[in-house]
């Protein structure tokens, strides 16, 4: 029986903190051939997303967490190679949950095939995939704005808060973007046309959100957690929505346990203004996924929605490009372009 | 012009921690005539809620704080003594937000006249008045309970609590009731037909609740905060639903700021479970309050609904039994007969 060379990342080490190289692992694999039902995948692009940071730790979550040794966890798309299902030809491509890894074997379970007509086809990790369904299904069945509400999202030159912005203009709110630096403000205001743009590393942060919130905040887009949070709690309007779907600054555990106890005000808050916090997962939206695809295509080739890749080229630097992911280091959507080759040295 | 004499109670001091009765005052007053357009009323009884703590306080919530020497606010129902309103005969009963006062002169404004048909009429403050509509609009709105669910209530002996795990078993759902003391939990197993009742005042309290929850908590209906949230939080099932209405362990300021920040964790959980916290005030659902009526007094009229209420004799006791109230030391609706001698000696 033949054999096929690939490659694959584990979880070598549970971080503490931030993750360091050394807690990843670069491994060579040998798979076997596909048999009669199932397919031979490579691996074109991997996503690198804020929730992986989740699955890395021994804590329970909506998912179990990765066992060390185990495969990253991850979506990505990959080309059939060879096919012995008859759903699936070699050159299709199809989304599937493989995990950091160059090539699998697949029974051919929870494959989505894609639809080669919306390009670039990476827009399948991004603005049509699961970043996108998640800004959408939670924005407009959680957060549901009202024309002239104010809509704030923090992360928003990401793929998730980019399109929630977005998709608020396009309903008629003001929409209020938080990132980290000059440039992506900059993108935000100028390329994506949010109202404004707020730096959560300037010093008066607080303030300024507060500014450019004059009416208060009717829809906050919770996607980091921490130090935003608070400057967004006291600006929150009554009867104020929050779909929470990401924390990636509390991911990293570095959060102070020092001071005092904030729970009590919290809630007293979600009483005394009749706010509305949801967690949500973009699984909960599956179901929208169609009228999702069918909408936010048509936005996109109207001009309405745009979107920004950052493409890290080969296999062997998805660590550090993760990590560098959850430290804000990227610049829109994070993707591993898997078959270019690697600009750094691999490991031993 | 003839005058009318009655007497008012006025916050003397911001309570710090548990109000005492030093920080009420018994004050004689005197009244003018209604005149043309204006009723004069008679307060028959006064209604006593957790919520008038929270106005005691100098602090922006959903309603202006009551200023130093102001009269307590608060819902009564008076009896039209006079009328120059042809709206209002003498001897109509009303409901509505005199304060804490013997007697009063209204426009109108704000009187709603009550259906003499539910008996007695103090239900008009208790499990068909506001704390009722509470009950019902965040448990039916807000919780949606279904069928084979667990629902959770805390402060269950009470108005609110009560109609909460009667209404949640009408829909089929469990009610698991928690309560302070073995009378109050007895009564609730015993009276309503609670699947269970849980003492929080006893040592293995979280082990009991987690015993008395074993497929966990759907919807937690939250009166109280502290502790009782603390056991419960671990409990809820992915896509819970919490109503959060008061926060009577919060109230009096006493939790301890001593310990760590509970926050991050807590948006962990709603981000990690998909739970929906929500806040809400009855106002919310005033217009249900038809639907609640007819529905409500339906289920009591069928012995499907029992309610409790716990009458104190005499205006001057109404701060004893209001700090008494916040302590849990009342079983059943809460509600000062206003026209009954005092028991206690009034104060100079």
């Amino acid at each position: 029986m033949a054999t096929i060379k690939g490659r694959q990342i584990v979880l070598a080490a549970r971080p503490r903190g931030t993750p360091r190289p050394t807690d990843f692992r670069l491994e060579d694999v040998t798979l076997r051939e596909p048999s009669e039902g199932e397919v031979l995948l490579a691996t074109e692009y991997l996503s690198l997303d804020p929730y992986m940071r989740g699955r890395m730790d021994d804590r329970k979550s909506y998912s179990p967490p990765t066992p060390i040794n185990g495969v990253m966890e991850g979506e990505v798309i990959a080309r059939v190679e060879q096919s012995r299902d008859p759903r699936y030809r070699a050159g299709d491509r199809v989304a599937a949950r493989l995990g950091w890894c160059t090539h699998a074997v697949s029974d051919g379970s929870g494959l989505t095939l894609l639809d080669e007509r919306f390009t670039p086809i990476t827009t399948a990790l991004g603005v049509l995939g699961m970043p996108g369904l998640t800004a959408y299904g939670g924005l407009l069945t959680i957060g549901k704005p009202k024309p002239g509400e104010t809509v704030v999202v923090a992360a928003a030159s990401g793929p998730v808060g980019s399109l929630v912005g977005q998709i608020a203009k396009i309903k008629g709110a003001r929409a209020i973007g938080i990132a980290g630096g000059a440039a992506k403000c900059a993108y935000l205001k100028d390329e994506l046309r949010f109202d404004a743009a707020i730096d959560h590393r300037l010093p008066g942060f607080a303030e300024d959100l507060a500014a450019a919130c004059p009416n208060g905040i009717d829809v906050y887009f919770e996607l980091v957690g921490g130090a935003v949070w608070q400057a967004v709690l006291p600006l929150l309007n009554e009867h104020a929505r929050v779909p929470i779907c990401g924390l990636v600054a509390q991911y990293n555990g570095l959060e102070s346990g020092d001071r005092p106890d904030r729970l009590p005000a919290m809630i007293g808050e979600i009483l005394s203004r009749s706010l509305m916090l949801r967690g949500f997962i973009f699984r909960e939206f599956w179901d929208q996924r169609p009228a999702f695809l069918h909408e936010v295509g048509a936005w996109i080739s109207k001009g309405q929605v745009q979107f920004r890749e950052d493409i890290v080229q080969g296999f062997a630097n998805a660590p550090n490009a993760f990590i560098g992911l959850l430290e804000g280091r990227n610049f829109g959507k994070l993707i591993v372009d898997v078959e270019r080759p690697d600009r750094e040295r691999r490991g031993a």
